[in-house]
């Protein structure tokens, strides 16, 4: 190519492309799009709608704000928990609970925003869906299924958003060591419980107490139906 | 006074005051100033280290870095949770956990950072101590109460989270109409369980939720103890 040559056909495809139809799913798939490369503050409707070239009006017919958007997400992310699985009701549910940390841990953002809010969607439906199937199958009454969904819910997302804190194994080495310091310096007297279970207090990884935290969270939610509470 | 009248007393006034000698608790002090001022983000090793007119290698006899300094902020706001209360074992836990919830509420920052980041310094001690303290007297082994600590520092600091979300009145209520409106329009057929619960659901408020897993938990911890586990 020589610089004299004159080039019209790349000028005429500088036409814009036309509009694709505004859907849930293209608000959704612009969000994520947006989330990925710039992270979650610069998710707002008024982006998404600079992305979709549109006024950020016409995305109130999918989405009602930016906190209902991050929601709309949130839900969009979780179709990739896995909902069924193998065993009894209990590992099946230990099983979707663990899917759904390791979904949350992959996505730290969201992680720390499914703390404060709820996710608005089919995904979060289904496995609310399930938890609740599942509870039901192992005998609790209704009120605690209903109450412990959230609570069961809670301890892989709490997990997830500890772990998301950038933290490198060589730091979470020292985390330990320093609480183990702090441990052995502590005054017999003034502190004989944290004396006396010093090495339980630090044993275990975050899999095993996660699973131990899902087991009790479970037993307690069978206490409360079973009416076994103790005063 | 005169124009021409020399003011050497003055003058010799102009040196600067003393600088206090440097202490955890001064230092501690300047990040609490500045986070009420700044906010979170603010409150680095180098801001600390300008506030006390200081190098900010002199600081690191008594912080290791900014995550250390954050835990010690935490554990100096931890001073106002109430670690005694009336009644049985159970309540005076329930008690000790409301309060440290409490604290977390009125600092929304300290709230999420807790989730990631363990106190550190005495006021945090002591906290564990009197949980573990408790369990011990309401029975639970030692496994359970010293993994049970974490869990039950957990719930409180999650209900924080969640609160701190900027959250008003007006803003709260539509949500909670929003999962009603979603529970109502749920299809029977594919969620038979989110149907049959549907009330349940939405029942109770956050305090009551609160302290309804916090018992949960606690059941959960004793039935593990008692090797009373459901398969």
């Amino acid at each position: 190519m020589t610089s004299h040559t004159p080039e019209p056909v790349s000028r005429s495809r500088r036409e814009r492309p036309a509009k694709a139809a505004l859907t849930r799913q293209g608000i959704i798939d612009a969000a994520l799009g947006i989330l990925a490369e710039e992270g979650l503050a610069k998710v707002t409707m008024r982006r998404i709608a600079g992305v979709l070239d549109t006024g950020h009006a016409s995305l109130y017919v999918y989405v009602r704000d930016t906190e209902d958007l991050h929601a709309q997400i949130l839900d969009a992310m979780l179709a990739a928990v896995e909902l069924t699985g193998g065993g009894t009701w209990r590992d099946r549910l230990k099983g979707l609970l663990a899917s759904y940390g390791d979904v949350l841990r992959r996505h730290p953002e969201l992680a720390r925003m499914a703390l404060s809010t709820r996710p608005n969607g089919p995904h979060f439906t289904a496995i609310v869906e399930q938890v609740l199937a599942l509870l039901n199958e192992g005998g609790a009454d209704d009120r605690s299924a209903a109450w412990g969904v959230d609570l069961l819910l809670l301890v892989p997302t709490a997990l997830a958003v500890e772990h998301s804190a950038e933290v490198t194994p060589k730091r979470q080495e020292i985390r330990i060591s320093d609480v183990e310091a702090r441990i052995k310096a502590a005054d017999p007297q003034k502190y004989p419980n944290i004396t006396r279970l010093g090495a339980e207090l630090v044993s275990g990884d975050g899999l095993a107490r996660g699973l131990w935290s899902l087991d009790v969270v479970l037993d307690g939610i069978l206490a409360r139906t079973a009416g076994n509470r103790t005063p």
